[in-house]
């Protein structure tokens, strides 16, 4: 008997969506206090408040407003519907790694990582539709399960209804309104019940809010293999926590350095074969293109994302403990080198 | 003159029990507003709830919900009678002894972990009684010191006075009502105003809740040492945190192999030769029956516990302030081997 | 572009003051809830509550109380204007410098450490005026930011305004009611709404509330370089913390030693001249008195403060991180061997 692995597969025949079980979870309900908080204490965040004519919510996190580490942190915790741990540690290790880490921790990783921060969902507007310059961000947060354009939705079982949201925008301009009115429409909320979020890659706040990703990366790479989501039933995860760079491709290469060559991830997942799996495949080390920095990979494909192998977009280190055996296998490597070459100034 | 020494002993011939200064705390008051939490926010917690006819509220956390690591840190918290920080952390080190660690500190030693946290009410039940299969349990958390049924209480001098309760058991089926009845009639309780939560030994959280018993076991052991309770003043400790076994007794020897060979606790104490007597006398090491994995020294006693040395049940490594002196001294150490050849898998 | 750098720094000419943007921020409205905190649940900080006749709240952690790391903790918050986290934690590290370690972030590190956590107000009464003993103590906390007596507010451009206000001091006795007195008058306060709180450098809340200004102390001594303090936007540290000393030369020597030679700040600045000048000159090693144990350097001085080299206050190791190039730069190192030297005792 192993009681920790959860009923539901006992039917094998007919396969429950992975989150079938959490209809009676919120994300934008458990996320309402921590975006109230953003909002209110504001000036404390170093973030600036906005509405629009119809009263939708705009938080700047780093667009003109500074922004902070700290709103950063709160920000990561919303894109995780309230069901996330996100804080930085600083270092207290003989021989650190790196002085600041981020350390993530989710009993609910799918609806977290998957359902609600990864960032998914296209939102696109061209210079028509903007009245000025053309628009593209990747919304990430809790308002994409009340919206669930994405095919990933059906697949998760999962959709919201709350008749409040929260979108997160990693983009250093605020949203056009037409964005914001298709967001309002496909959430199907009253316009002044929708937050929108904006934080730069180039921030403080979007260099924490995209580090705390270490854990949804797993989870991400996790389904590109084709593992069943509803294996993995616990997870956290660290990684390093540099400045974000002044340079827009060397801002997004180093924070997904963090992750490629910093971040570490342990995953409990329930069946033995797949734990032995996910720690020989998860790690970035089992990309081809794993071993360079970012940045010079991404140049290296004249900028064309989709040039890219799609298993390097992993966490450099993997532990993986199966509930059925009790073992927990582990996988990859830190690089302390590699991030230290990058991110460390000669004196 | 050190005026961190309470005054308590300046009268050292009219010695006062170790918790006569804690009278204006309630355990079960201070605990009340997490389980709260826990019972309204089962579904986030993986636990589910249901109601004796009498009102009872039962938190199944690992029986047939599937429990989580969060309702494990939180059910601790409640163990400690809501004095005690209790933390899942993930590795920031280079080379880390487990991914994830148990932390756990409290400026309430005695109270939160002897008085509260540790297992010590003993509630059996026979097959006449139960109506079905005979129960044992050994009752942990607020409530013991409501019914203050063991002999400990009167050495502590406590007594908790409150109109609603909590107990936890680790066990792998929800109590039988003669048990329910029993615990409502010793605590003096409305049956509806007692809380039991029940976390199976093989369960996510009930591996939780019994790593975090580490500076439980610390306290423990100084007590069968003969140390007066009243010296240990602060107390904070750590150990790794396993996934649970899937067999029963492999389960209970993880929990412990995690204390007893990667537990580390930090005691701060009032005199100096206490603190050099414990680092010495405290660790698991000092145990004959040390140096094995638990569930093979359970095994050769043919599974009778009482077989087992006494003086095993201690954290791998201590270290223990004197008030006194102000010196720190050091004993013991973990053994990362034996933790990695039980509990890592072969890839 | 970097958006990180505030807008500010686009108008050389017209030097606008470090906390220009912090007029919003009330350290004493901050910190109310914590001080609530405090009061409400004295025992549980092992804190004892009295009031003068015109209804000061004196809040006694570690005098005649035994006060309690826990409450430390609080203090340590409260010292931050509630813009700080601060905790305690226990090692996981394979070969931990220290078991216990104190670990502060702020996202406000000019405002929450030297508006308000440096111990800068000079409290001093006669015999005549107390009617006793003379009294004289550094006050630290949110109330300095009241009563602005400092010539550094004026440099910083902050003046708290808020009805209710606290404030911290480091003495082994409660304030006469001369002191009460100048205080409520210089922050323009009913006596009913001050609060002064009190832990001797010799207590367990004293020594946590000491070494908590690790990062203070960084902030401090930039300040002392000439940086212009709008340089820094980020901070964190950690540092070792030892129980107190019963001699009260060696308790103030111990708590600078935990920041000397065991205190490690991470700083973020918006230049990379100032980022490289910090990592160079900031460290403690920088000092001519660096190498032996502060109470030794205060002893050969004949404890005389004036004598030592300014340049000795800071933490052992800093990491700076630049806005302007991304790069981050390290300077010094923590001094296990002259800790354990001093904080260790021989078994």
């Amino acid at each position: 008997m192993n009681p920790t692995v959860p009923s539901s597969t006992a039917t094998p025949d007919e396969p429950r969506p992975p989150l079938a079980d959490a209809a009676a979870l919120s994300v934008n309900a458990l996320s309402e206090r921590l975006v109230a908080r953003l909002v209110d204490d504001a000036p404390r965040f170093g973030a600036a408040i906005s509405r629009t004519a119809n009263g939708t919510v705009l938080v700047d996190a780093g667009v003109a407003a500074p922004g902070s580490v700290a709103a950063g942190v709160l920000i990561a915790r919303i894109c995780m519907g309230g069901l996330g741990h996100v804080t930085v540690r600083e270092s207290l290790d003989a021989r650190p790694l790196w002085p600041s880490t981020i350390e993530v921790r989710t009993s609910w990783p799918v609806l977290a990582c998957l359902a609600s921060q990864y960032a998914g969902w296209s939102l696109a507007a061209t210079k028509e539709q903007t009245g000025g310059k053309k628009f593209f961000s990747l919304g990430s947060g809790p308002a994409r399960a009340l919206a669930v354009k994405e095919p990933l939705f059906a697949e998760l079982g999962y959709r919201d209804r709350h008749e409040r949201g929260v979108l997160v925008l990693e983009v250093d301009r605020l949203p056009p309104q037409f964005i914001i009115d298709k967001v309002v429409h496909d959430c199907g909320l009253a316009p002044e019940r929708l937050t929108v979020v904006t934080t730069p890659t180039q921030s403080v706040a979007g260099t924490v809010q995209v580090v705390a990703r270490v854990v949804e990366v797993a989870l991400h790479k996790t389904h590109v293999l084709g593992v069943a989501l509803d294996e993995v039933v616990e997870a956290g995860g660290s990684a390093p926590l540099p400045p974000p760079a002044p340079d827009g491709v060397q801002a997004m290469g180093r924070t997904n350095d963090a992750i490629l060559y910093g971040g570490r991830v342990h995953l409990t997942v329930k069946h033995d074969a797949v734990a032995r799996r996910l720690a020989a495949e998860l790690p970035a080390s089992t990309s081809r293109d794993h071993g360079r920095p970012f940045a010079d990979i991404f140049t290296s494909f004249n900028f064309d994302f989709y040039q890219i192998d799609p298993a390097l977009f992993a966490p450099a280190e993997v532990w993986v403990s199966s509930l059925e055996s009790g073992a927990t296998y582990h996988g990859g490597a830190v690089d302390a080198d590699l991030l230290h070459g990058q991110w460390s100034g000669k004196p």
